[in-house]
């Protein structure tokens, strides 16, 4: 695999498209794919599948297409999803319940390894196996199993101060569900925001605006 | 209000953001702020939110700040969140019933009307007052209710075909949280898709990135 850096993020948010598109390939035997086949089943042109993948190396050979097999485990490797970073679970309210349950970690990168809350109603439940804990034991927790990622289900109002302890106490990524934009005062630090509000918001203009451009409903395309 | 047509989607994807921080500013008692200062606050330029604002006519005075409340209520009122859209989940297993629990749906533009799944186990149960239906109810309640947004959180396998039906039953909008990408043959129906997979996919990308490079941890920022 040749080295990859600088590589922008436009790009690196697109790996995970082509990596469950070709895993989809993959379940319904297909083996082998043109640039042009796969490019009209994801809705992108050839050229962007082409100049993404060029950012890694060369895949595919001309004429010839892709070895599906190959690109998906390629693109799982620079990804890192084989590498199985530690992840903790900060707030099991219904939310963060319902993603620990719900998300196939290991299969994209993750163990998740602790799950911690506030609450006495919850604390002591098992989710997935694992014991819910009182926050108060976070640092010890975090000194003995050094976790790097933190998943924060937790209101808005205390998310700034707790990413703050956690970066104090080994976190470097956050996936963060808070209706907040975590501020950190680090380099080096990842963010990646879930705003459920904010995608919803846009869904409510969109249709909004397809019902006032088209009031009758919607036409077979040509 | 100006006329807005042919805004960009990344504009309106910015404008839920603009919402969010203009509400907290309102909340904190901030009636007045200079484009500058809110521009500090959001990470962006105040030229960007400037000529973001544009689109839907002006807003602020020069030298004289926006005015937060006014700004807030149209901003709110561009995205349509007065309207209220009636809209139905379609599988209320763990990441459909948290969802449906945990979102605040009348604050962000739409009613949530009705909850559909296929699991005997799932029938009957209520959720936010509102008693799960069988699937096989659903054209029924389409006709005499006329929902126009379904909301899925359904397994793949499933989800184009039943997104195919939906359209049949009137429904011209999805927030669709299936690990698939919806391919409708319509046009004028909007699919918002939260692929929740692919941002842990991203995160597992950018942390090991950030730790590749700096190992020891992260530096204050100057």
């Amino acid at each position: 695999m040749a080295k990859h850096e600088n590589v922008s993020l436009s790009v690196i948010r697109r790996l995970p498209r082509y990596y469950r598109f070709l895993g989809d390939l993959l379940k319904n035997g297909i083996h082998r794919i043109s640039s042009r086949e796969l490019s009209l089943k994801m809705g992108v042109t050839a050229s962007q599948i082409r100049q993404d993948l060029n950012c890694f190396g060369g895949f595919g050979q001309q004429g010839y297409g892709y070895n599906v097999e190959a690109l998906h485990k390629e693109i799982g490797s620079i990804l890192g999803i084989d590498k199985g970073l530690d992840i903790i679970l900060l707030g099991a309210g219904n939310l963060g319940r319902a993603i620990a349950s719900h998300m196939s970690f290991d299969s994209r990168g993750f163990n998740l390894i602790g799950i911690f809350d506030v609450s006495e109603d919850i604390i002591g439940q098992t989710i997935r196996g694992i014991r819910v804990s009182h926050a108060d034991t976070l640092p010890e927790f975090c000194r003995q199993r050094r976790p790097k990622v933190a998943m924060l289900c937790i209101p808005k109002n205390s998310a700034q101060e707790i990413a703050d302890n956690l970066v104090e106490l080994g976190i470097r990524g956050f996936w963060n569900f808070s209706h907040y934009d975590l501020a950190l005062d680090y380099d080096n630090i990842v963010v990646e925001n879930v705003h459920l509000g904010d995608s919803l918001m846009t869904l409510c203009y969109r249709v909004n605006e397809v019902l006032e451009q088209n009031p009758e409903g919607p036409q077979e395309k040509e």
